[in-house]
């Protein structure tokens, strides 16, 4: 099994770093004019970050998609003036042919897995953009799109397709190697683009996929237009999004400058974050620490501390350690979160943030938290979280608490006499970040008493200690200094012990409760269906189709269904 | 891998039946007094479907629920007075284990996967009686109720349970085999019963489960009364449910008289329906046949047809066959839909059922065509229909069109000159079938085109050619006489090329676009993680933890999360 892929060892081991930036990109052009920015996907073959395979074709392995995530923070923070970004390929004969079919094939399962979560991610972050940082995405189909380039599309918010003999869009996923589309191209199809799900199974039965008028008429694509043309139109409908965007018609922006970080054996320090690793118990404990400073006076203050104003770094520190963990760290399944600090100042800062978000940075600000919350929802691993004297649990960061599988809060003083442990409501748990089923995680939690949520409304700025937690159901267990240390230790023993794949689908089973989303539906549903084909040995098996591909064989399919 | 197990070849190959009746349960104890009935389990050790396992501590395998299956069936048409039914354990001293480990441990992947939707199905079809039929059911939970016994409870209406020392209620599917409670036990935690997310995860990661006033103060169940106490209050619940039934005071009900089929060779034969199986292919030819008279006059007239009320009759052997084919054909993965006979006689039946949904039994035949519908949208197969001349799809028999991934409509006559096909709609596709997903399936396929329902409603009764249907987004595709067969042909032969597990899933990803209920949420995100746990070496390989129950070694998980 895919397991045992020869080359996931050692290559798999090497740290993959998600920081980048312009000037270092390898497959990405990033250029700006006025409110309209264009980012033209133009792959380097001999740029994968792994050896073993060459990204012909325009395809994509973890490092492309890493510099486009880091395209798409950029225009949002340094570019407030951009109000549409035009996405298209540099090169002249090909869009995008999807991920690299021999990087998947020589990757071990979990890597796949991952890849696609965070490729999943990134699609998602390209919607975001459109409808809440007004900053519209519309995609120049230039040359055949398939697989994952037709995915990335797909979350756009305007298709353009090239009306030549040569340009087509499509899903070969299927036939031509047995997996699903892993970047929600199933769903968007249905879900987003309501193609119809007839004409939906035809199309993703079909190599070649679709062209011309038929694409349209089916809803594949918003339009087709002669080559000649494609620019033009493209443009006009990107004018026409950046001429409505609510962003400031000027910079200057903020520079996400690099981001500062130190990797010492089990240790990973930013300068708000720490993370301590047990390898051997599988854990990860982070510490979160509260502002240093009082908030500035005004978004002029927040704009001059740029990439230093607590809440972005936060959010930049907490993302890129969530992410490093997930990539590199991947047999440490169970992340304890602490935090430390002011809770008053946590306050402070979440008014702000709530004082001042018709500003374009504030904004920002507040939806990349929001993304950063929902990456820890959707990740694969549990989360404790730890509610101690001395901590700040307030507002956004009590966010974290509620995002995790379980929380602990001490009831009571220890020994040394410190305070006793307190969590507290600001107006931000009450709509700033909702989780991908569209509820706030309180929403979520009180699903089963919704009159809950409008009480604790009431008690926004109060200090909860663990008895009012827990009688407020914000907590899961409240042990005093006598049970803490047993009983946080049981419990972390206890999640160590089990099956990492069972909690995995537990996980994902209790977290989101309630309606659900073109994102929920996206992550759980098409992401399990593809967990479960990419295992399959007619897909990753040694003469599964991945295998292969492009050897002119043929998979012999066991063909039972299941 | 699971493939291999050495007990899967032989065994599997065995013809599971799905019919049965009390005369022959094994495992299931029904009784009837007045408006309620109790369904008692009380699984006989030695009378599992396969041999190789004991079904001890009223655990189960699939035998034990073909009999509930068929207890909840007769219950709905034989007995219109029972408003209340009492599921509880026939034994002392436990109710149930849930679904027995040395079966699944014995069993090949796909069993496992089609056993898990056999049994979600039925709890299914337990809230639907409740809900739909009025026939409520609750639950005595008189010993100790874990895994899939706890699933059963939870689909009751109530949860009563008795306050001892020794019964409790478990979902120790992680911590003790490290998969997934497979009857959507993790979702009717939370979607169903909304229970808070982190009591959830604590609950479900607790060998021993919870007992006594905690498992109702955390929701798990509803009320607990001491031992003694019992069935007086279960009872008590069960009166007042019964009391408020719309279902007839008296009997008589329909009997379910034995389902004729004839299986011989590749060809299973039914009074309406028939299937030829072209194994090699991979193909199931299915034909269903038109009434042959008119409706009765009245309802008065259905009962006293019985069980040869057409659409009785038709959903009965329609869901009869889908459930052989999912068992015993697993590896015939098309499923080719024809219908012929007279389009005026199916619509005369659908008036019937119009004008006399009313009727307790014209309600429940509806019912059960609904459900029937609703198994082939969930089955793990490729659904085709092919509209030619001669056939009748309307109305009801419309949705097997509806239901299928494409369908392809022969435009004008053949050689032989018959009138060219037509397709029909009537007012029971405008609400009477709805999928899991709670949407019908014109409203599912025109999520793009709301509009296009309401227009199709002006249309009921009217002949729909080929030209028409097509443009109407009826039907998938329009090839004449002289393109039929090869583009017939073509369609079907690339089908069976296609990776049977791909196919799974994208066929799962593209039916059920919309909203999503409890239903939805189970077959496709709670399934999906169970297929892919099933998968996963840590449950299913040679030292998971399936592998390993019971012989007091403990598995030695990869550790690496996916």
């Amino acid at each position: 099994m895919s397991e045992s892929k020869p080359d996931a060892g050692a290559a798999d081991r090497a740290i993959v770093d998600f920081r980048t930036d312009p000037s270092r990109y390898r497959h990405w052009k990033l250029s700006v004019d006025g409110r309209i920015a264009t980012l033209a996907l133009d792959v380097s073959e001999d740029g994968g970050l792994r050896p073993g395979y060459e990204l012909k074709l325009n395809s994509y392995d973890l490092g492309v998609d890493i510099e486009l995530y880091d395209a798409i923070q950029r225009l949002r923070f340094e570019h407030p003036e951009v109000g549409a970004v035009v996405l298209t390929s540099g090169k002249e004969r090909v869009f995008c042919a999807g991920a690299n079919i021999r990087m998947l094939n020589q990757s071990a399962h979990g890597w796949k897995v991952n890849f696609c979560k965070f490729t999943n991610e990134t699609r998602n972050a390209i919607e975001e953009a459109t409808a809440e940082s007004r900053q519209a995405y519309v995609c120049a189909v230039n040359g055949p799109c398939a697989g994952g380039g037709y995915e990335l599309a797909l979350a756009c918010d305007w298709i353009a397709m090239a009306d030549d003999g040569n340009t087509s869009v499509s899903l070969p996923e299927v036939p031509l190697l047995a997996v699903l589309p892993g970047t929600g191209g199933l769903t968007r199809l249905v879900d987003k683009r309501r193609v119809r799900r007839d004409r939906a199974d035809f199309f993703c039965t079909l190599e070649e996929g679709i062209k011309g008028k038929r694409a349209v008429e089916w809803g594949l694509v918003d339009e087709v237009v002669p080559r000649t043309r494609l620019d033009e139109a493209v443009r006009a409908r990107a004018a026409e999004r950046a001429a409505q965007t609510d962003r400031p018609a000027a910079g200057p922006g903020i520079a996400l400058t690099p981001l500062a970080r130190t990797v010492e054996g089990n240790r990973i320090a930013y300068r708000h974050v720490t993370c301590e690793l047990s390898r051997e118990r599988g854990i990860a404990e982070i510490l979160v620490r509260a502002p240093a400073d009082a908030p500035p006076a005004d978004a002029t203050g927040a704009r001059a501390l740029g990439d230093a104003f607590w809440p972005l770094a936060l959010a930049r520190e907490l993302d890129d350690l969530v992410l490093h963990l997930r990539t590199n760290e991947d047999a440490v399944g169970l992340w304890v979160i602490r935090t430390m600090g002011s809770a008053d100042r946590v306050e402070a800062y979440d008014r702000f943030l709530e004082a001042h978000e018709s500003d374009w940075l504030v904004r920002e600000v507040r939806l990349y938290l929001k993304r950063t919350l929902k990456r820890i929802d959707v990740s694969s691993r549990t989360v404790f979280a730890l509610i101690e004297p001395g901590s700040c649990f307030a507002g956004t960061l009590l966010e974290l608490a509620l995002a995790a599988d379980r929380s602990y809060m001490l009831d009571g003083t220890r020994e040394d006499g410190a305070a006793p442990a307190a969590i507290r409501l600001t107006r931000l748990n009450f709509g700033a970040y909702p989780m991908v089923n569209g509820l706030t995680r309180l929403a979520s939690r009180f699903l089963g008493a919704p009159g809950q949520v409008d009480d604790l409304e009431g008690r926004i700025g109060r200090d909860l200690d663990a008895a009012a937690a827990a009688s407020a159901g914000l907590v899961t267990f409240t042990p005093d200094d006598i049970d803490w240390d047993d009983e946080v230790r049981v419990a972390i023993e206890a999640r160590a012990a089990f099956s990492p794949d069972a909690l995995t689908g537990m996980e994902a089973s209790l977290r989101f409760a309630g309606p659900e989303t073109l994102e929920s539906k996206i992550f759980a549903r098409l992401s399990a269906w593809q967990n479960w084909i990419f295992q399959r040995p007619n897909a990753a098996g040694p003469k599964g189709a991945l295998a292969v591909y492009g050897t002119g064989q043929r998979s012999d399919f066991d063909r039972r269904r299941v």
